[in-house]
């Protein structure tokens, strides 16, 4: 079923063996356990991948930070990992979390993704607000603007 | 709300700036419409993501050969964008979409994530297959193996 052993293995065999990209990073999607809606996207390099899969609780990379970094470790608001999946090539993890605090986004939203990619009228792509209402006050949460 | 007005203007305003990575590729998530599940994690540069908008299907820009792609192209499972949504600082869209073949995964899966992360009893990760019934058989739709 496939092109080579090696190729086989990564799809067909349930040895883990994350695959980072140049930067020592994956992606991770992580979606609400409860409505399936999709929260945010991130990174893990593979110290955070890792922690992730021993506390149960969602560690990522920031890249604009340049660290590690627990979710929730300024909001309060951390992600309970119910199921942690890998993809064909085990380059992507999905993660699906209890979110607490209901809200994924530091901008105070359930989900980082509030606004659509709609065309306007002289097909000129554009943004509209969804789901847009804040769960929490950044100002509140973070003790600063933003 | 923000620490300054260009990032202000990223997060809270209408205008579509898609920020793409050194390589210039923005991660995109896929989602069915139906039923919620992550059906795979890709990328688009800036060509792949306007012909998504601009045909209402899927394009990507594959990695691994280094040139554009319309999903569905060797199989015919394409993917009809229902919504697109863009995340706080516009490097991540989300597509959710009508799979045609039923099946996104190049193994003949409903799904990429086919694979569960579980820790084995030595606290080693491991993998578990999860809804890894193939929706076709590869070799078949692809005529050759894998």
């Amino acid at each position: 079923m496939s092109t080579s052993s090696a190729i086989d293995e990564i799809e067909e065999g349930l040895a883990f063996r994350p695959k980072f990209d140049a930067a020592g990073l994956l992606t991770c999607v992580a979606t609400d356990a409860t409505s399936s809606e999709v929260l945010m996207v991130a990174h893990m390099n593979d110290e955070a991948l890792h922690k992730t899969i021993a506390t149960g609780e969602a560690w990522y990379f920031s890249r604009s930070r340049g660290r590690l970094w627990r979710k929730g470790e300024s909001s309060g608001h951390v992600q309970r990992v119910v199921e942690m999946r890998i993809d064909c090539d085990q380059d992507a993890v999905w993660i699906r979390v209890d979110q607490q605090g209901g809200a994924a986004c530091h901008t105070g939203r359930r989900s980082c993704f509030y606004r659509a990619v709609v065309a306007s009228a002289d097909g000129v792509p554009t943004l509209a607000f969804v789901d847009a209402g804040r769960v929490f006050d950044p100002a509140l949460v973070y003790g600063k603007p933003g």
